[in-house]
């Protein structure tokens, strides 16, 4: 389904083993929820099912959620198309981007999902908010759906107003918690098969964790011990990838950015999109500093267009891709320059996906999180806590009332 | 208009004087083009004008380029909204995008734009055929323009096939070629006001080369010799920055990436938009090393929704932002932000945008092409040209050779 070729050394050995040790006790731990998503969230399917059926007359549902909130669910949407429901986003605070959803939408054809793991976010009970004031529902019943840990204050709001809602396990961290109720309930309302989602999850968990496939973990040891080369690109040979890299950068910033003790580590990443990129960022990475190392991912099949086999007088110079279908070229050019690359000296791998469907998208995101655990572990991190982003919340407050 | 406030100490004196006096030379010398776009590209209005009265039955403009062809219009078709006609962009050769914009128009209600400043893009000329297949025009007089420089291959097919076509300056490079017909045209036949677009780069051109303002300079210094924060990170408060994002990056990482002799030199460029990459890369910066500048951008006035003054039961801890508009809360958030990295030491600097119009973002664009510039002389590299992007394009051919 998913395959990975490496264009460096994977170590091996002891110490490689030593760490698949550390990410398999951490598994077993129970401490992380991640992990076993792919089983615990199958409980949900079958009320989810039963709810879409009640729901006929809904078209649209709106996500109403930040940061790990909307991410990994955009990212899906992106990579699979749009299904039975339309499925918007309001993710930032930002007036034009939500009149261009609110005004585009028919209240009583939608159901807005508000998720919000603390259930505090300011940006996202802010929206709600907004929401209510330019719809004015009488019964908040019908069209609100919330997604929370349980006992905050936005599940105490949905209780109080009579609001179905869906609790994410507490020990899910957000930027980890698409394959929980924040990914599988918007997903599933709008008519993706979330079943084969955490099923191509689980396929990935067992590859890496329970067979004793150590790839994961020797990639990870390279991306923690190759100090030089602390930018990791993703370069992703399809428009549809493009929230992925979004995905992949909070997870892999918001991981791995850390103070331990007094020393600050940290891994840069950037989403690149190919070929457009080439004519873009490409230029630094070949001849810039060596700080980089690449991952490139390429799909085998998808839906095509043939080059037709014209011949253009004064541009026969191009007439070599003639015949090829646009999704070879695009393949082409990611083996071109993944060439070059190498050349250059870079560390540099590809992950080649079969097809693009919800079994290898929840393969690849599986695969992303298994990554960022084990480089975690790698660089003895706190991967999961976000410490440095708690005092600007606290200004936001002070500058606020400071108006008053 | 538009105002640049600093966290961090600007330098002054004879060394900043001197790159000044480079500066000007280089804009005296008329070698680079995009210096003089302001004036050269008005010529070009007239035509643009005459041209638009013509096609009242024209909907929708497609955009067929890659790279430099296609970002900085991206930038401003975002920045702006819509105008009076659909702008629509094909700048990868990627099927399910090439099928999202070609079937949702009518052929004879649009104007394909095909622009590649070298004629024989490999991306655009695919796109060009496939666009010829599908549609199957018997004249391409109609629905064609085509922008590229003077006497290419593109140009004399256009010249065959009696197309309508502009060329862009020789010595414009397509990074630095929004101002010139590759933006203008595309621009002025949406509708949007491309006189007062280059009346706001010849402000800016005024401000910095000709009245003495040594600021950019004194700035390009800093993240010229403050090696180690070598990513530039550009964090936008507005959800219509983010394609003025990908245009920075483009300009940043393509001309600043250079081998100087057997040095490798580049400063990587980041974009972000606020606030929902709080909630992603910011942890990062906060904890991660300090490799990293950060240059917010914020819009002082803008279309604003009032955020209502409603106390949700459960959720009162939110209700310090009520009665705010949302863009001062977004402002506000960004002002924190700022202050939580100032008070861990980073170099940080803000721009504030008063209204977004074509005005300020033709200053915006001018703004960081002439820092670009700033940046490349004192790093001492040639900012211009993009060696490392060739032998790619030699590898695809060998490849795709390979196969017959």
């Amino acid at each position: 389904m998913i395959t990975n070729s490496f264009y460096f050394n994977l170590a091996s050995g002891d110490e490689i083993e030593q760490y698949a040790k550390k990410v398999k006790d951490e598994y077993q731990s129970g401490k992380i929820g991640y992990y076993h998503l792919p089983d615990t969230s199958k409980t949900l399917i079958d009320d989810i099912k039963k709810y879409e059926a009640t729901i006929s007359d809904i078209k649209n549902i709106v996500l109403v959620g930040i940061g790990g909130s909307s991410l990994g669910v955009k990212a899906i949407k992106s990579m699979l198309g749009e299904k039975k429901r339309k499925l918007y986003f309001l993710d930032n605070v930002d007036t034009n981007t939500f009149n261009l959803v609110c005004n585009n939408i028919k209240f009583n054809q939608t159901i807005f999902i508000i998720s919000s793991k603390s259930g505090t976010t300011i940006e996202t009970i802010t929206l709600l908010k907004c929401i209510l004031n330019k719809f004015n529902p009488s019964d908040l019943s019908k069209n609100f759906i919330i997604i929370t840990d349980t006992d905050t204050p936005l599940e105490r709001f949905a209780i109080k107003n009579n609001i179905k809602f869906y609790n994410m396990p507490k020990n899910v961290g957000g930027r980890f918690s698409v394959l929980s109720a924040i990914g599988i309930v918007p997903l599933g309302l709008c008519g993706y098969d979330i079943n084969l989602l955490l099923d191509g999850a689980k396929v990935c968990q067992d590859r890496y964790i329970h067979n004793k496939n150590n790839e994961i973990i020797a990639k990870a040891y390279h991306y923690a011990t190759h100090r030089k080369a602390d930018i990791n690109v993703l370069f992703s040979y399809s428009d549809r990838l493009k929230d992925f890299n979004d995905w992949y950068v909070q997870l892999w910033a918001e991981s791995l950015g850390k103070k331990h003790e007094y020393k600050r580590i940290g891994r840069t990443p950037i989403g690149l999109i190919g070929s457009t990129d080439q004519h873009s960022f490409l230029q630094l990475i070949m001849d810039g500093v060596k700080d980089k190392t690449v991952t490139f991912i390429k799909i085998q099949n998808s839906d095509n267009i043939k080059i037709p086999n014209i011949s253009l007088d004064e541009l026969e110079a191009t007439d070599f891709v003639n015949n090829l279908n646009l999704n070879e070229l695009l393949n082409a050019q990611c083996d071109a320059t993944k060439m070059a690359l190498v050349q250059e000296g870079l560390s540099v791998d590809t992950i080649t996906i079969k097809h693009l469907n919800e079994y290898s998208t929840g393969y690849l995101i599986y695969y992303y999180e298994l990554l960022t655990s084990a480089t975690g572990i790698v660089l003895d991190i706190n991967t999961y806590d976000q410490p440095g982003v708690e005092i600007g919340k606290r200004i936001l407050k002070t500058i606020i009332k400071a108006r008053d």
